[in-house]
């Protein structure tokens, strides 16, 4: 299948690429290379060694004899995506070139709004490039379990049936995020189904979970390690938890630490992604996954952390809770459906525990990159500080 | 009470703006005659004889010796947000400055990629200027009643109690929209609701119906009038059936014409934004409006047009249905709730046949412009054509 990644360069863009070559897939890429960028700005690096795309294309031809066409440029810029659609003609794009942070969508106006259009735009290019180009193909699209906020009730998978005053629809899920970066997500979201609406096109919107981890088995089996993020505004829950552990700084849950969310490894986030590849839907469908493996709060990785990294380093684990910088409930229900991906073949490849003693062990080989980082782990970007315009 | 109208030039606000002047508030303005240009692009006008922003300001103070300070500019513009809003500090805030039209939205990439972005930058540069200079104010802004789309199950007024597998929540009702500028107006909503919940902000977002009339009583008293669009992107669907029965041309219901909106006048309309304004939320509250008066078919709206017009101007009044150039439902449900305004006060001032007489005999005033536009009438604007990239 010839598939088109954009955000090739990222967290997940960089795995599923390698993923997809080894299953003999024909792979392209475009990336801006925004997030090395902006982490940078934020005074963070990933911690794991990330070679530019040049050396990782190099290398990949070296170890594997494949090839990965590239194109450096932005999917927010429409003669850059209509020119990329023409030349590459995918049978599948997955859509992973978004302002990926929470955080970072909240650290002011001019953040809130680059994240809100650009993320928007992108999208927008895409399905109007698709249905002018090639309006069979197949759009995989990252979107967060963010999106529905935790309601109490139960999250389905994208839509319901719904009874009201006597009568029932099947309708869309009521959205209720808690970031500016998550809201954009609602938005695309809400576009897509519009899109899919208008010109039939098929595509599939994935509320990813939580991702963390640094490997997969061909990062393992080549050593072209996928970025790392462990910052307060690019690193996620998990992966900043388990590199305080091995700095020996407290773990930190934010408040309470009772919210829950749902998580997976990326390991098994790479097989998902796979997964509705390789069984795309429907001319004409729409169709939702609830991408985690299970869900657990905050608490719960903090304690598994802190008694693995205990165990197995010696560390001291201490858990220090710290004041919550977002606008979230911090004790609420929270029981989402996720069944779409099974049915189509997911299995989990690695149980929580044995997946932090691998990250534990990868991040231990860094540390001397991640003890430079100190000082950007702990929150500072708080929700309802988000600063307006300067002046 | 401070008023500041954002699109004060435009058809709801400046009959707004005589509306509040009259009942004794401070009414400040801004506009960046977007909607005047607009207009032009697609070869229309407005046939009501609408005179410049300074001619009105200064007609008004020769009659009524009142002043509106105005101010041109964007919303889209923070630094023009927030000079305004820190140079006014007004105790409300009429957000209209909006694209408005529907078929724009669809013309192609580009107006749908301006429609989505520019409408939400504003809202966002409103909320983001409101916390940091205005925090106590009130934004009153206008969305859409399109924001529901056509469910088959009542639609309350914002929020609703929803059961789901035996547990219950309060939560936003579920958006589905039929073009670009419609799913503006939700992606605002939506980020309306976030920033109440992150600053306590009191917001009234207006779920409004389809708005039809040339008067109000102050345009009568003062030969003020708003503008009165009758093209297919502009013009609402009553405005252009009744400058359809005026011309002799067959009434187009958009196909099979069942249809069914919730409509108000444009007298109605002004009654509603006042009782919103003069009766604010309390602090941190964020209410939503279904603001129309009755719901009606397309069908039924040209019946009655074509019977009125048959009565009273010895019209034809044929009615011809031509190929729906949107993507709706031709058949459907349709219940929505509409009764916080009624709580607060608001009665229907005239009704709908009694304004269709009064419409008719005002286009009939300005038969001579309407005739010049006669070929801008009819839907060229097809939401599946809506084109991408030109190249």
């Amino acid at each position: 299948m010839k598939i088109l990644i954009l955000g090739i360069d990222g967290y997940i863009g960089w795995p599923l690429a390698l993923r997809l070559i080894a299953r003999g897939h024909e792979v392209s890429g475009a990336d801006s290379f925004f997030t090395r960028e902006r982490v940078r700005e934020v005074n963070s690096d990933s911690i794991t060694p990330i070679v530019s795309m040049e050396d990782r294309l190099q290398k990949l031809y070296q170890l594997w004899k494949k090839k990965i066409e590239f194109h450096k440029g932005d999917v927010s810029d429409p003669e850059f995506v209509y020119d990329l659609i023409k030349k590459i003609k995918p049978d599948a794009i997955v859509h992973l070139a978004e302002q990926r942070s929470a955080p970072y969508s909240m650290l002011g106006l001019k953040q809130a709004t680059d994240t809100l259009t650009k993320n928007m735009i992108g999208t927008l290019n895409l399905v109007y490039a698709m249905k002018d180009i090639i309006p069979e193909s197949h759009l995989l699209k990252l979107g967060t379990m963010g999106e529905y906020g935790t309601p109490n009730i139960d999250i389905p998978e994208g839509f319901f049936e719904i009874e009201y005053k006597d009568r029932k629809d099947f309708l869309p899920f009521p959205k209720f995020a808690g970031s500016w970066y998550h809201w954009s997500k609602v938005h695309d979201t809400n576009n897509l189904m519009f899109a899919n609406k208008l010109w039939n096109l098929r595509i599939t919107d994935v509320m990813q979970g939580v991702v963390y981890g640094t490997r997969t088995k061909e990062i393992e089996e080549t050593d072209l390690y996928t970025r790392f993020d462990i910052d307060e505004v690019w690193g996620t829950a998990l992966n900043r938890f388990c590199t305080q552990a091995v700095l020996d700084e407290p773990i930190t849950p934010y408040g309470k630490g009772f919210q829950r969310r749902g998580f997976l490894s990326l390991e098994d986030s790479i097989s998902c992604l796979t997964i509705g590849l390789e069984k795309p839907p429907e001319h004409g469908e729409y169709r939702v996954f609830n991408q985690f493996d299970e869900h657990y709060s905050v608490n719960e990785l903090a304690e598994i952390t802190s008694s693995t990294a205990r165990d197995i380093l010696n560390k001291r684990g201490k858990i220090e809770h710290v004041e919550n910088p977002r606008i979230e409930k911090e004790e609420h229900y929270y029981n989402p459906e996720h069944s779409k991906l099974k049915a189509l073949g997911y299995e989990r490849k690695r149980a929580l525990k044995e997946e932090i003693i691998l990250m534990l062990k990868d991040i231990e080989k860094f540390k001397g990159k991640a003890d430079n980082l100190r000082g950007v782990i702990k929150p500072k970007t708080v929700w309802k500080n988000s600063p307006g315009l300067d002046k």
